[in-house]
């Protein structure tokens, strides 16, 4: 069976993330007041076969550490299900 | 109050991605079958000032569509929540 999975991928609390910093600054010029904390990531979409969604997230979850992330500077998640999260 | 705001950015349907098609050729070397319709994006966490949580996911799909994604090549969406998904 086949499950949709996303995994994102973000820089570690302490990394400098000056793409993050870069658009931080820059809303406040577009109008957009009250935006703080802003941090830029990656994510990931595929579709994954396995038995079940336990078996699916198992592999997402490896292959987001070995071949998505780099581990030392960076988290990954994963979780099934699409990022269609009502707002298009 | 502040929301955190995750806004997921991914390339249209029929748009190439040649980041996704070099990861899904490269799963198989890596051990990793049945991985398939891989595509790549990007996300970005944020903490948004607003007075509730529609609020925050109206300010977030705003800046998305004018800041954080091209339109005419990109899907954005957001949502209110962190991307801690229970796996790190």
């Amino acid at each position: 069976m086949n499950f949709p999975v996303t995994v994102t991928v973000t820089l570690r609390e302490g990394i400098a993330d000056p793409e993050g910093a870069t658009i931080e600054r820059a809303l406040p010029a577009l109008g957009f007041e009250g935006v703080t904390h802003v941090r830029a990531g990656k994510s990931f979409h595929m579709m994954i076969d396995a038995v079940d969604e336990a078996g699916a997230l198992e592999k997402a979850t490896a292959l987001a550490q070995r071949l998505l992330s780099n581990p030392v500077i960076e988290n990954s998640s994963a979780r099934v299900g699409d990022s269609a999260w009502g707002v298009a």
